[in-house]
């Protein structure tokens, strides 16, 4: 397939990458600066590319933009203007289809925390398409096929539910290592150490919920620990991350008596 | 080594496994509960088991007390009365070494997240160790050094921060998996199309500092996606996750400020 692709950002580098491999012609690449541009022209050995959006040529088959999320309903209208029988899909998860208004549009969102100077592996990503047309949606789906084994459609309406779960799962969760590594950092201790138990805890939800996987002060309601906990944060001069700290119990301890509840059918009496 | 276990919890089952493993022989089993005690002597293949703290013996060499943090303090004076000349040691992260009022005294802490649904491989698990005498606390060497291959010694000041940082990095990343699963439930997304993105979130901070690694709006400072995310969860009746979710992206963006302040030695002007 003849693909444009606009935006030269990790998730595009990426995809790019993804595309090439697949064998796919990626014929040019938009970005806002010509030098980003060029540097992901030249990894994927694509001679076309352009900072201006009057340069996009309209004879690819597909327009796939992958620019920040605040930036694309800016653009979209721009960037279709005078591709009107052209398929342009985005592929940010928060985004609804219908930014777009051109007929022929879509989604093409892979759901994976993506960074320029770490090219993943593409072919166990869960990729989530949608198309304002039957034999377009069919196209994304051959497409998506090419690159991953988990292609699932999904509508904008559930897909901002998935996203906004995304976020908590992949951004927050590294946020909350990284606050581990600020203190670890400040005494010296290596975040290495960290890291089996970063493997574990991830290991143990691809069998147990996560719910039910819980360990910690916090779902024994170990309040001497919690209070020590918080009192060390604020000993550090870290009194966001002992809000954090307070704000997070209370919620492991509320999902875990809740828990409680669903199964034996009554308010739960914590000894 | 004969040791005597007192606890049957997630991480007395656990390292009661590992000890077995490693041909040491437990000569006692101490629970609150003759149920949990005897389970946990049947899993282990031990005779001796018992609730009452007047029947543990005094012939072990090793008492290793795996309690709930709570209610360690309270009975840790009990526990080694007539047994002076003994080494006690506890496996607690978050309690220091004088826990214990005992001329021998110890720690012997495995930084796991311990379930007893699921018996886990002890060789990559660092444990932390601590004695008050030094020969206990070679003792305490050769002993963990029979069940992992990364043994430190640690004192009580440095551990108490290395627990607040593991809270971070595993009780409270899987708490965001939690609640990640919670939004996916209501909208039955099944929870398994999200392990990619989290196996994924992991692998990476092998190899990134999670600060660098850190994806997603708040990083980016999309306040557009962010105020979406935060009006989804609260037409959800997410009142507290939308609380999270303003508290931690918040707490990404002053990180990631911080470290650009750190980079460039001058204040960020967000653009």
């Amino acid at each position: 397939m003849r693909i444009t692709l606009i935006g030269s950002g990790n998730l595009a580098t990426n995809l790019g990458h993804a595309l090439r491999k697949a064998d796919h012609e990626i014929v040019q690449i938009y970005s806002r600066t010509m030098e980003s541009a060029q540097t992901l022209a030249h990894a994927l050995d694509v001679s076309d590319f352009t900072n201006s959006i009057d340069q996009i040529h309209s004879d690819a088959e597909l327009y796939i933009v992958s620019i920040k999320d605040a930036a694309l309903s800016g653009i979209a209208t721009e960037l279709t203007k005078g591709k009107e029988d052209r398929l342009f899909v985005h592929t940010a998860g928060s985004m609804p289809m219908d930014t777009f208004t051109c007929p022929r549009r879509g989604v093409f969102y892979p759901m994976q925390t993506f960074s320029k100077q770490r090219i993943v592996d593409f072919s166990h990503i869960p990729l989530f398409i949608e198309a304002s047309q039957e034999e377009d949606l069919q196209l994304l789906h051959s497409l998506a096929d090419t690159i991953t084994n988990s292609v699932y459609e999904m509508s904008s309406e559930d897909r901002k539910y998935l996203h906004v779960a995304a976020v908590f799962c992949c951004n927050f969760a590294n946020h909350c290592s990284a606050l581990s590594a600020k203190i670890l950092e400040k005494h010296n201790i290596p975040f290495s150490v960290m890291l089996p138990l970063i493997d574990e805890t991830t290991r143990k939800i691809h069998t147990i919920p996560p719910k039910d996987a819980q360990t910690g002060p916090a779902v024994r309601y170990d309040e001497n620990v919690m209070n020590r906990h918080i009192a060390i944060l604020q000993e550090e001069g870290e009194e966001r991350m002992a809000d954090i700290y307070k704000m997070l119990s209370e919620s492991i301890h509320q999902l875990s008596i809740n828990s409680q509840n669903e199964f034996f059918g009554a308010p739960s009496q914590k000894s």
